[in-house]
């Protein structure tokens, strides 16, 4: 080939493109605030610290969706509907009876976000009363399936949502199949607030892209389903409890560090694409770790997370984030390693709903453009004559 | 509320917000040019008014994901995959069978691609090989659910897919029952090839924000349908077939036009986002559907939709668009009008593919910025002082 011809079949550098839209503002949002440089997240004006520590997470739901807390009625009326819809039709129950126990618990999940969309007659109703029934009935239904995926994969029966208690208390119920302590349904309420918003991400940004085109509540969320699969944004707690497994005791982790700097490897947990300072949902969990861990008489992982952090800080400079102190907390609550990302869904679910409902409220489709690169036009060639 | 207190929370005015992204270039990519101003529109650098008239939709697969037109012999390795991954999963294909025939099709279509990847246990291979055998395979397999989703509402029987018959023929086989004429077969070749790719549109777009988290080729193809199901972007040519519908006979036509008119509503099928002159795809289902028209002994909608053309387009000064014709096209060819987005989508994925494919090979996690138009920080009120 020619010098002439690839440069003109090759890339053109331009520097208008803005690869993978860092910086760009795709749209007026008024859900979530985050200050990487001062380590400050707000739902809706409120620091996640202060409704980490006073609100449950129907509270942080309510807040999304709506823009405000509820009061004592606001929220009664609001439960209603999350625990009525929180059991699933029978078509998806049986589905996820039936799924193939090998196939990643994401992508089962996806197809049954889609296919809850066939049980529902009024799916396409995007009004604004019809679109905000259905985000709350998704954020009452992952919870419930990703509890029946889990058991599933254990080949147990599911457990059945119980409408007389609350969220969070109701999800460690129905993983477990017993009564959680206030220890561990405190932990997941934890769990679900801390990761329930954050802005722009990918699987927000894919839900805002779906619904856009004015499709289904059901469609856009499995696109976030579909999104938060990936091993670049949901996956990252996995990594960290696959590192205290392999580390096993305190006494390992000086291997471990030693193993992860020969190989050049990364030190998963650590560091944020946002947050230049430390992630401030890290700390709630870290607490909330230590303490169900001494509950269950059992505080190697916590012991292990604790002293990686001090050492991989010091050696790298990089602070924990939310995934660090997710991955033990999960593991004390029973969860295993491959339902985290999950978890991480029936929580975000939440932002994603009230990204939805924003992004219905003053829509435009979302269409960029691309900066071509490709071939100068030319003719076809008869296949007879192609070499 | 005061008047400083809605300054604080409305909304502020931010010219650097790109609402819906208009105009940002989101990627380098050489898979499509549309040049709206002429009228042009290249696959890799290819006509579509060449590859219209001496391709079939095998050879502009081939061409969109590989980037070159095949040869002979590369045709036939690539045809081998595209036979033999036709035909459906068990899973797949009692879905299909047993879905609510009340569903939309496009929701039935979006949860069987997402369920096909439970049925592949290699769905998260994401290499470039691993990726493009994904990619083939769901080219493969999406004209095979359209056409099962048809005659599972028809409550009839899927036709098997016959992996010795060329694609198009093959598709036509398994929605009629019937082995096709040869216009029929050219018709539903012309569709697959008009419809298969036109740069970043909104299900494109989607694909590639699903696919640079990382997850399975599957989910990100499962974004794209989710996508093209809304009435904003997939839906144009059932609304066009309901207008011919309507009108009834030509006779009918100069009443349709004054009432559109009368209640200042749209003409559907005419003006088009890019194309500022005449969709280049137009006048190639214009002749098909006429040749399909007078074949069937039943010219009443080619000769509704000729005169409405010339009629609407001296009124509007708009030309008609691809999803005019094609909606006449696709009624000659016995596909009622509720399927007619799953076509798109048996078509758009060979786009979505290529997409997808480009994605992965120099990817970046797709992640744009909002501009903040919330709550300034506040702190939570106990519950029981909440107004």
């Amino acid at each position: 080939m020619s010098d002439s011809a690839t440069s003109a079949a090759g890339p053109k550098a331009d520097a208008s493109v803005s690869k993978g839209l860092k910086g760009i503002k795709a749209a007026d949002s008024s859900i979530c605030l985050v200050d990487g440089t001062v380590g400050k997240l707000l739902y809706r004006g409120y620091h996640i610290d202060d409704l980490a520590v006073n609100c449950t997470f129907e509270e942080v739901a309510y807040l999304l969706l709506k823009g405000e807390l509820p009061n004592a009625q606001e929220l009664d009326t609001f439960d209603d509907p999350l625990s009525q819809d929180a059991a699933l039709s029978p078509a998806v129950a049986e589905f996820i009876a039936s799924a193939p126990t090998d196939a990643p618990p994401m992508a089962v999940l996806r197809t049954a976000v889609s296919l809850a969309g066939l049980a529902d007659p009024t799916a396409d109703d995007l009004s604004p009363e019809g679109a905000y029934r259905k985000c709350i009935r998704l954020v009452a239904k992952l919870a419930t399936m990703t509890a029946a995926i889990h058991r599933a994969r254990q080949g147990k029966e599911a457990v059945q949502p119980r409408p007389d208690r609350p969220f969070a208390e109701n999800f460690v119920r129905m993983i477990k199949g017993t009564d959680p302590t206030g220890d561990e349904t405190r932990a997941m309420d934890l769990i679900l607030t801390l990761h329930a918003e954050h802005g722009f991400n990918a699987s927000t940004f894919a839900c805002r892209v779906v619904i856009a085109t004015l499709p289904d509540v059901y469609g856009a969320t499995t696109a976030g389903v579909a999104a938060l699969k990936g091993k670049l944004h949901g996956g990252a707690n996995t990594e960290v409890l696959e590192a205290l497994e392999a580390i096993g005791t305190p006494a390992g982790i000086d291997d471990y560090i030693a193993a992860v700097k020969a190989r050049k490897g990364k030190f998963m947990g650590f560091g944020h694409a946002v947050y230049q300072v430390e992630d401030p949902r890290a700390k709630h969990l870290k607490q909330l770790s230590r303490r169900l861990g001494e509950e269950q008489g059992d505080t190697t992982y916590i012991d292990i997370s604790e002293q990686l952090e001090e050492k991989v800080t010091a050696l790298i400079g990089k602070n924990c984030n939310v995934d660090f102190y997710s991955a033990s907390t999960m593991n004390y609550l029973g969860i295993p390693k491959e339902l985290f990302t999950c978890i991480f869904a029936a929580s975000r679910v939440a932002g994603w709903s009230a990204h939805i409902l924003e992004q219905l409220a003053d829509n435009k489709i979302i269409r960029p453009s691309a900066n071509y690169t490709g071939s100068e036009e030319r003719t076809v060639t008869p296949m007879a004559k192609r070499g």
